[in-house]
């Protein structure tokens, strides 16, 4: 039987932070080393030109968030990290899942219905700014999903749509023409880790509240000082569950270690001293990573050749794909 | 200063019949030859997956147009023939136009607003039976002309509107990014002969009145007999502006052979007569072609391999293009 197949996109916009670590790149990397599973990794670059015109931030925002989750370990042999944009099957199967695809489904797309209401208010045209790109966008990531036959897909509470539309459009094509595409299932990713940031909120770009995951050493003690506390003094005992420092201690300490800043907390910890540990703590994971980002970032070519790697691993599966999709729809070498 | 360039887009649903001979096809084969020109013309098969899902038809279909072209003497050698679907180049670009492309304008397009008031009338929603193919066709075909850097859009009154679009899109492109696309013009061709089919309507499959333009001789004489005329004798004056025979007649004579088939419907010739003249003209002019047809249909590897060769030709305009487009957005080599 072969391997069960899980595909994650990623969003090449904007720089990782030590919330994104934690939430989604740390346990992305552990699962790319499970041999028991066929994961797919790729940069949405795609999905990218959607909401950005800037070239050289899309072009940057690639280089770095390849180049992190490469540092951070990632396991390319086992898993397949690919650019969506190296794989010019995906966007041949978005226009013949086009025509497999209800308009109706579209219209009832979270992210255009969020558009067209904030036009409403505004009163505005209902698609005043919106592109095909924002309208269409889902079509193109059932093309994502189904080029690769997997079969689940872990994604956070609001995506869930996304692929219940992929599952929708495959259905709608093994139907017209043959059992081609594989079922694919959303499997809800609940249990997140969700960091705190600065001011104690969900640390989140749009909070500006993050920590930098691969600024220098003095940046994060820097970013890590900034932490939000209350003006309890050193040798006044602390609610740790209260607390943003031991919040993000717990995301990087062992078992042990919790236990041991808890009781640190109980006992009047100074704030200082508390986010000095978190700085050390932190540090010691990252500052490896670090280096091999800085490595890689310095030696460009290296990162193209392993997307190039990557590229040529998914287009055996994605070129066998749409050879049977072409072949199913009625286009093929004339015979 | 490189040539003119020129694109028409071939449809690739029905058999082609004599109308489309006299109309489009003739013509298209005539221009094929003009080497001041660089003729650009393509097997549409990826519009026709928005209206057909019959996988056998689309193949047949396929063939057939292609067969029927090159019987016709289609210059492959200074023009360029090639399936839509084997340039993979056409599907990214129209991904990447999509996220230049308002919504808005898909709207206005006429064959979905035709399908959504054939909704309205009979009381479903608007949207109902609309595929995301429907909708979107007009950013395809954005892709078939931009992607060529076409100038020339040949057109019928009711496609005026896709080069509009197509020029929009690259407009809002050229102006987003970098000055890539050539902005296309629609070239109305009002003189396009319209060809009377067996009841004196235009020939039109919708009307079931055509005669086939690749049958046997047999079947084009029992068409042509098919041809309504009135119930005047022979030697009875015959108004020949007013009889489907002559016009078809003055589609494929010399300007001297219409002359005198004129006085000869002055002078009264038969219908039977006239007819066999007819068939006989005709049969002049495809008897050749006709066979050439056959031949081709028998040998579908020559076709293929036509068709191959001509992708290869279009590929290497498209690649570069695409390389263009690519590096304007942001998605190149990470370096």
């Amino acid at each position: 039987m072969s391997k069960q197949r899980v595909l994650t996109g990623i969003t090449t916009t904007g720089t990782p932070h030590l919330g994104n670590y934690v939430g989604a790149i740390r346990p992305a990397v552990v699962a790319s080393r499970d041999e028991s599973v066929q994961s797919f990794f790729f940069l949405a670059d795609y999905h990218a030109l959607i909401k950005c015109q800037d070239p050289e931030l899309v072009r940057q925002s690639s280089k770095e968030i390849a180049a992190t989750w490469l540092a951070l370990g990632l396991d390319t042999e086992n898993a397949m990290f690919y650019r969506q944009s190296d794989i010019s099957e995906i966007p041949e199967l978005t226009w013949i899942l086009c025509c497999n695809a209800a308009k109706g489904l579209m219209n009832r797309a979270h992210a255009y219905k969020a558009a067209v209401q904030a036009n409403e208010e505004a009163g505005e045209d209902p698609d005043f700014g919106v592109t095909m790109g924002l309208f269409s966008y889902p079509v193109l990531m059932a093309a994502d999903i189904l080029m690769f036959n997997a079969g689940q897909i872990p994604v956070g509470r609001d995506q869930i749509q996304h692929v219940e539309m992929a599952r929708d459009i495959a259905q709608r094509f093994n139907h017209n023409f043959a059992d081609v595409f594989t079922l694919p299932e959303a499997v809800l990713e609940d249990d997140v880790a969700v960091l705190q940031g600065l001011d104690g909120r969900k640390m989140s770009k749009s909070y500006n509240n993050t920590i930098p995951l691969f600024g220098s050493a003095k940046q994060l003690r820097k970013a890590i000082n900034k932490i939000k506390t209350n003006l309890l003094e050193p040798g006044e005992p602390k609610d740790a569950d209260d607390s943003a420092v031991f919040q993000i201690w717990a995301a990087f300490a062992s078992a042990d270690q919790v236990a041991e800043m808890r009781r640190e907390f109980e006992n009047g910890i100074a704030w200082g001293e508390a986010k000095k540990r978190l700085f050390e703590l932190i540090d010691a994971e990252l500052s490896a990573p670090r280096e091999r980002y800085q490595a890689l970032m310095d030696d460009p070519g290296h990162i193209e050749q392993v997307l190039q790697q990557g590229a040529e691993r998914a287009r055996e599966h994605s070129a066998q794909l749409l050879s049977k999709v072409r072949e199913a729809v009625g286009i093929s070498p004339i015979s």
